[in-house]
């Protein structure tokens, strides 16, 4: 048992910081640490600590909270930071879009070839990317030995940056990995007979390892895909897009499945309008980085806070009970996402599927475990440079982390018409930020197939940077400040 | 004195094989050497021939020549294979370039973002590319130890795909980088006391330094545009690009200067169409690649071709003398390219400024010169693979080349929003070619902003494939053959 102090930086998004509350107190080699809840949003973070404190005495674990709204106050003597922050919320990212939209610019100027998810924003969110540096820098100062758990987007972007303006050890986080074992039961494949890898960058994954009971798992998805499931298939939901004509379609041209969020991250003909996307991710959202999968993501969202809001202001409700989660809402409204959540809180030892919690007692207690992991490169991709941040399966020690070997390795197509373009944006918006280099951004935009002259670049940008929201944006822009 | 075996591969190409011939003439140490002259068109073939001889006769130089066209016997023997040849000819280029234009890709499908020099095709010329490879390999059975100095387009592409198909020993060679001279002249610098490398890949060539007689060149080249040069700037032809407002902007933003054919390789928004390259490369010509330029062009081939008929058959004329080439074209109607050609081959002992002779004395007598090559990368670039070829300056002596230190280094906005979004179209065309494979063909369209459609991509694609002359490249793909 090592208790250890853990800074949820953002903490206010109380999904999130609940499903860390509940892995650790069902994780015994961390009893006793302390959890560290910061958020700006002092009302949610009033809710959040309500509900994680009741938690922790019902299931009667051995855990301490504490409070703030002060980022120096929670990287006091911090063991590990996980930042999950959304610097200027959805609010900012739907006013960007919308200019962007009237620019021509179909789900704003951040939905860039082969990175078309939402809240991954690489060009106009210059506050988040500014903040994961301060962030890292501050932690130099206050706590240069922790652990920074990058979870906020764009992850790819964001541990990139850091490590290369901070000397602070960062791990990217993120769950897209899990679109494996959606594929496995579509396939109705027993997830424990799977033997898998995937490898790429982060939401640039691919199923590099695909085998099942020994025999080759990528003959069953053939055999998937010519039974005409394909023709068949429809989502459950916006998110639920692994077995969709996209992520096909991409298989059959890179020879490997694009795994989890991956398959949003296609081209710009599957995600050219509405109804493109429709064709590809779906109906009747076209994938969750629509307007209508959108939609029903804050929709979401929403149902979550009311739900959250709803606990912390009933204290008598039992958290553990599924009947309390059941109760709040109509019969027959509960959406399933919800329900699952629900399952896992209520469960004496379930735990989230998030990988923070079980990598910190990996790291601190031994707990050997495999996870997927955004570290720095070091041969473990072929032709991906050194030191870029690749998202790879790793088993997890005392001494930190031993990065598979990636077998078979990546197809020469995924490398060369995906992952190296991706990366090209990733260093273009680099050395936007680093170098505060307007035509930079202008240029990057100008590599946007929607742009068809240069004073439509030149217009959204400025137009962006005038938002009140961006002054220290464009301050950096106007005197070519570096990072 | 060290006499070889040359071949020159597309020897018919006329003027480019009769200044090999001078160069030759003019260098002692090659003396006795054998040219073998092959061409697959016979009747140009002759004409050079006849020439050629003529030529070494009146300069008394000591020159032995064959003429064949038949490629093995041309490699027989050979130490030096000078691979010159345009599979197809223009006729070809302006048969793909019309289909291109009728499905909406101005000035074909090769003008590519980054690569719009009209003659160099890295989709479409299938069969010049094979060449590449089916030379290389024929060397490897007939005159393995020979050297292959490629200088037909697509120089860039070739010597990647000569050096991924077989082991023969390639080097590029361009003349791009005399644009530092044309560049020192337009500032009216003495070239003598110029310091200077260039450096990127072929076509893709930056003035990472330049100084002059000690000082800062960029602040002379700054000047130069403070002064209002640029606004009165204008073409003295369509290739006279060098000190343009497209190389301007490039400067600008790139923070080096482009050299050369670079140039003639920026962004798709300086080459949209017509009205638009005469804005950046000058009017009235809009620069060699466009319509006009071209025109130009094909003009000055035919003179040019027209001239070397005249001279071959009146075998009386001496070609040592300038007034031969006054004479049969009425006064002042003589281009000035043609003026200087004319003024080097009549001189004892100018030199053609092609870089084969000289590196090949180099290389045989031990004779150090400064050259401007292709060879593959050892660090020389940082952050470009090693083995993809580079364009940089090397001191060539009896050991082979020795690449200068570059320094200082390529800006960072070369390297990542030049020299690698240029690489990935060159590891793109290598990869469809290299496996047959037509989804890449189309992806690599897909990829350029003026599709709009899959449909558009594979109907050009369909339509280029069923051409007659395609019937190897239709059956490459259909197949998806290796090479």
């Amino acid at each position: 048992m090592a208790p250890v102090k853990i800074s949820i930086i953002g903490a206010g998004s109380a999904v999130f910081s609940m499903r860390l509350v509940n892995d650790l107190c069902k994780t015994k080699g961390l009893s006793g640490s302390l959890v560290s809840l910061m958020d700006i949003d002092e009302q949610r973070l009033n809710g959040v600590y309500e509900l994680a404190v009741r938690y922790v005495k019902e299931l009667g674990a051995d855990l301490r909270f504490e409070k703030t709204t002060s980022l120096e106050t929670s990287l006091h003597e911090a063991d590990f930071v996980i930042n999950t922050a959304l610097v200027g919320g959805h609010a900012y990212l739907d006013k960007v879009r919308e200019i962007g939209e009237r620019y021509g610019y179909y789900r704003g100027i951040d939905a860039q070839e082969l990175n078309m998810v939402t809240d991954y924003c690489t060009i106009t969110n210059f506050n988040q990317l500014k903040f994961f540096v301060d962030l890292a820098r501050m932690m130099e100062r206050i706590c240069p030995n922790a652990w920074l758990l990058q979870t906020a987007n764009p992850v790819f972007e964001g541990t990139n940056l850091i490590s290369r303006c901070s000397k602070i050890k960062v791990v990217g986080f993120c769950h897209g990995h899990h679109g494996v074992i959606e594929m496995a039961e579509a396939l109705n494949l027993d997830e424990r007979k799977l033997d898998w890898q995937v490898a790429g960058f982060n939401h640039a994954i691919w199923l590099n390892r695909f085998f099942y009971d020994g025999e080759d798992g990528y003959e069953l998805l053939d055999r998937w895909i010519e039974g005409g499931n394909l023709e068949g298939w429809k989502p459950r939901n916006p998110f639920d897009v692994q077995m969709s004509p996209a992520a096909i379609d991409m298989y059959r041209f890179y020879g490997m499945m694009p795994i989890g969020d991956t398959v949003r991250n296609g081209t710009w003909y599957y995600n050219k309008d509405f109804e493109t996307k429709k064709r590809w991710y779906g109906e009747p959202w076209g994938g969750p980085d629509s307007e209508e999968g959108w939609k029903w993501y804050q929709k979401q969202l929403k149902t979550t806070t009311d739900a959250i809001a709803y606990l912390s202001a009933n204290r008598s409700l039992k958290l553990l009970s599924l009947n309390t989660y059941l109760k709040f809402l109509p019969e027959g409204t509960v959406p399933k996402e919800m329900m699952r959540e629900a399952e896992i809180f209520s469960s004496p030892d379930k735990l989230s599927g998030e990988q923070h919690i079980p990598f910190i007692d990996s790291l601190v207690n031994g707990n050997v475990r495999r996870f997927v992991i955004n570290v720095p490169n070091e041969g473990y991709i072929e032709g991906i440079p050194d030191g870029v941040f690749v998202e790879v399966p790793a088993v997890v020690d005392k001494d930190g982390w031993h990065v598979e070997r990636i077998e078979p390795k990546l197809s020469e197509k995924v490398l060369k018409f995906y992952l190296w373009p991706r990366m090209l944006r990733m260093e273009w918006a680099l050395y936007a930020i680093m170098n505060g280099d307007k035509s930079a951004l202008i240029e990057f935009l100008m590599r946007d197939p929607r742009t068809n002259s240069l004073e439509q670049a030149e217009g959204v940008i400025e137009e962006i940077l005038g938002l009140e929201e961006n002054q220290k944006m464009r301050l950096h822009y106007e005197k070519g400040m570096k990072l």
